[in-house]
């Protein structure tokens, strides 16, 4: 008779709650094995923990030969009863007179305990491994948590999920950087964002939506901040005053999110995370790009004015900004025009900068927004301005013919919250299975 | 001074708890303009509900002006008194003193209200404002909580999202409905479903995961039930002890998803859907497909021994099922393993037949799921017996080398939920934006 897998209790709760004496079945992977004799200990782990098995031969003959036979990572099931043990960790063990194996491992081709002695790439190639250090499968868990109390947010904020297409018929944003796909006998494309299809949803009445999918960037960088396919946390809003509305909203749930997992999370965060956020941010500095330049400058690390800031005056400026402000957020308003996207909304006094901004955490873009521009007249003229073609944007530009009200959003990078949240030093190691130029498998 | 749309408030909360006699700011589209000389009623609907706004000239000339030339669909903000008025919808209306014309609207190209009077097809051209008729407004909002509900039964039970790769280097089911990429020098391919990598998210130690995302389908079918494109929702689980474990998970989670649907949106949806369920399933009935090649047979409507179900038979089965268990869900099981894909598992005894299931409501597959084979030698086989080349799952079939345990899932689709629950007769409308061989734009 096989073990009731049903029956199984997670380690954790055995360790914290179980009653000494009584009879527990326990599952999970093999992490180390000891023989003594008569006597094996099997260290099992599971998603919570690890525990001790004690299997002698003595009780049971059966057992005993599986388990000193047993090869790391081979999945087992042990039914047994839970006794103190000062030597053990967590100060209990089953003494086990039941074990099933559930699945051999063969040799391991990566160390998962020694993470160093593996570059990234190898321990990518063999994630499913990688992931089951508790460090790594703890970033995933993290990564759950980012979407998970971002999602709370907006269903308890009256944001109202979408599902907006990624297979789209036209390069969403005008740029080149998308991948193709052939649609049955038509050109299409992967969307880069749901940024059109957001905007529709707020114009067709639902005023406030989000969405948490993927976005897709065909950018040929080979950086630790980049990735091919990322999760996009897109929000939207209708009948907003100005930008400083959506600034507030992005505020509000960066705050949410920081707070849950810290809470969530706080003390596995410590133990394996020693760079990471342990405070949730306090109020969020908002400076405008042309004093970022100011900054930048009087600290000897100039910007050309009405450019962009690249990832090095980023990086800066976020030093700038803990240092002056004691923040590791900052909101950085008023992009350039010149590098910002058509459908931003320019300033109505300075048309040279725009109502937009982009939140910057421990120095890395986390987050980008702004107000769009919803007059129809004026939506024309920037996309003529831009190089556009307006015929191209069609469907889109019609819904400012019928009643759009004035409105913004913005969008929040997960994998880059992950990473700047723990202090990781790699974005790939923030998500399951990364995608870059040269990483199609697994 | 422009009004301050930060003060606005819902309509229907100013329609229940507006005190009479107050100032109040409301926001919306302009659904009807009905002009009595100096006289001017404007109902404006916001995603709330819709009220009455009376404009007098000798209150506010401007205000007037403004509203006697008001287009259906324009977006104003309004100011004004609340005051009772047996006239108006709700009892309630606004006396005006303040209107401002956020945005003006062309004549429109479909008549919102009249949906009758349009093509599905030219209503899909125009969704802003088809979605703008609160009756297709409630089936995105419906959409969204399904998978809200999803989401919340997911993680109070232990399961942990996942964002798997939507761009993959193979085809994952072997099968030829793929989508091709350009992924910068590489073939990539948009995948069908999360299915390995669900997989893996188990196998790597997370044990139990789901996650809510895109499937993407490349069939040529134009029925009322197929998307090119679809919202899946995917589940897997490790150390199970059989399929009927992966079903209980199942049932539990649709009961969760229709209870939470029906408790929020009951008299919303008994108002536009009359053809909707109107209550939770109660214990859904399980019937292996050789009683269904029965009951069909008996039912005048056979279907060959080992075949599939086709569409046709699986709507008589639902009939079927309906008048003899009185449910409108059935799990179908044990599937031939003809028709499953090389990762199911099949029965030890009768290995013609496997550890599957669909679930069918009223009549139509909504989720298709099983126990996975994760033998090793067994899987080779059977890819082998697929015409599958083994050497082309190199990554996946790594993961069974090295501890897999027993393990199953299911995916459900998300549109077909909502399809069949509010009795739509095209699954087109249950998304906002839908796929299929001729439509990629909007």
């Amino acid at each position: 008779m096989p073990l009731k897998l049903r029956e199984r209790v997670y380690i954790r709760d055995l360790l914290e709650k179980g009653v000494i004496g009584n009879e527990y079945t326990v599952a999970g992977w093999v992490d180390t094995v000891r023989v003594h004799g008569g006597l094996v200990f099997v260290v099992v782990r599971d998603r919570t923990g690890k525990m001790q098995l004690v299997v002698k031969r003595n009780i049971s003959r059966e057992a005993w030969e599986h388990a000193r036979k047993l090869a790391p990572e081979s999945v087992v099931a042990a039914r047994g009863r839970l006794v103190e043990s000062k030597a053990a960790l967590g100060g209990r063990e089953l003494q086990v007179y039941e074990l099933e194996v559930l699945n051999k491992a063969d040799p391991l081709p990566i160390d998962i305990y020694a993470p160093d002695k593996t570059t990234l790439a190898k321990r990518l190639d063999w994630r499913f491994l990688d992931l089951r250090n508790p460090r790594n499968q703890l970033i995933m868990r993290i990564a759950a948590e980012v979407a998970r109390a971002a999602r709370e947010w907006f269903v308890e904020n009256g944001f109202i999920e979408i599902f907006t297409p990624k297979i789209v018929g036209a390069a969403t944003e005008g740029g080149a950087e998308v991948f193709s796909i052939v649609y049955f006998d038509k050109p299409a494309f992967l969307a880069q964002s749901p940024q059109l299809y957001k905007q529709m949803g707020v114009i067709a009445g639902l005023e406030k939506v989000f969405e948490i999918g993927p976005a897709f960037r065909a950018e040929p960088h080979h950086t630790t901040r980049h990735l091919t396919e990322y999760t996009s946390i897109d929000l939207e809003m209708g009948f907003i005053d100005s930008y400083e509305d959506v600034m507030d909203i992005v505020e509000a749930v960066i705050r949410h999110v920081i707070s849950s997992v810290l809470s969530r999370y706080r003390s596995e965060i410590k133990e394996y995370f020693p760079n990471a956020i342990t405070e949730p941010p306090k109020e969020i500095p908002r400076i405008t790009i042309r004093e970022a330049y100011k900054l930048l400058e009087a600290a000897g690390t100039p910007v050309e004015w009405g450019e962009d800031l690249s990832s090095e005056a980023e990086r800066k400026l976020g030093e700038i900004v803990e240092r002056e402000y004691g923040s590791y957020l900052v909101f950085v308003t008023e992009y350039p025009w010149a590098v910002r996207p058509f459908y931003t909304m320019r300033k109505s006094d300075e048309p040279d900068w725009t109502y937009s901004f982009d939140l910057l955490m421990r120095g890395l873009e986390i987050a980008t927004g702004g107000q769009r521009e919803h007059r129809y007249d004026v939506l024309v003229k920037q996309l003529e301005e831009k190089g556009l073609n307006p015929r191209n944007f069609e469907w889109y530009l019609a819904m400012f013919r019928y009643g759009a009200p004035p409105h913004g959003g913005a969008g929040i990078g997960l994998e880059r919250v992950v990473m700047q949240l723990l202090g990781l030093g790699n974005i790939r190691e923030a998500r399951m299975l990364p995608r870059d130029p040269e990483r199609l498998v697994p």
